[in-house]
């Protein structure tokens, strides 16, 4: 794809991170989805305005693509963040099998405007148990009966 | 919290699992959100019937939980998850402040099930630049304007 294309959809992800600045309705964060050389989704982020933690740009974006697509597989598409996505995000990027990431600032750009990217990223990297977050496993024999369900259920939809 | 009672929340997580795979409704995942000893919010798997690769059983229960309790903090809230959250859902957690997890199955036991969730933790231990997933940075002048903005807005909303 030309270079000047790719910036034209860097330069909207980033003017979405902007008007979300000037309009107080959310985190300074913007991202489109580009299909075939045009946008398919667009997302800002919407934490504050949805009262949804999960509401970043990028998952607001896979959200546009899939509905607008009608698919939860969007392979062959590529993603322009404003920003490194934080580890949610990119768990995202992975399950709806984004071809590419394309991203202007960094986690650590972001975490000097107060965010949490970096924090989350650091935690990430440690073990189980030296994290913040405390993980309790508990009824892993009645869970994993379930798989088995899911395993031998013939009519099924995989993703 | 009584140990009956946990019980009680994961065998609710699990049995919203077990639904989705006798309804053919979605993946084989269920989690609920508790605060002081009562459910707060629930979800299931939903990415194949609402087209949308985040609507992962926590994040679905994140949803609700904020969407119920009117606010995108749940710190004070505890989680159970049918299965260990993949990284989406548990960059999710951190996101919502969650108190604390609980899991039964574990990641490998989702793997096992052909669910991606060890592939992307494998992907996401490793540097940038040896992911599958080609990520590629421009543009971050551009975009650290942006942060600088939402820095000196007076009236943003932080979270």
């Amino acid at each position: 794809m030309e270079k000047e294309l790719k910036k034209d959809f860097m330069n909207k992800a980033i003017s979405l991170a902007l008007e979300n600045v000037e309009s107080l309705k959310g985190g300074p964060f913007g991202a489109v989805i580009v299909k075939d050389g045009r946008i398919v989704g667009s997302g800002n982020n919407q934490v504050t305005l949805l009262n949804d933690p999960s509401a970043h740009a990028e998952i607001m974006a896979i959200r546009d693509a899939s509905r607008n697509l009608d698919t939860f597989d969007l392979s062959g598409c590529e993603i322009y963040s404003s920003c490194e996505p934080c580890p949610m995000c990119l768990g995202a990027i992975y399950w709806a099998r984004l071809d590419k990431l394309y991203y202007a600032s960094t986690k650590d750009d972001a975490a000097a405007a107060n965010f949490d990217d970096s924090y989350i990223y650091k935690e990430f990297a440690l073990p189980k148990e030296e994290r913040k977050l405390q993980s309790v496993q508990m009824m892993r024999d009645e869970a994993v009966k379930v798989f088995e369900e899911w395993v031998h259920s013939e009519n099924k939809i995989p993703y």
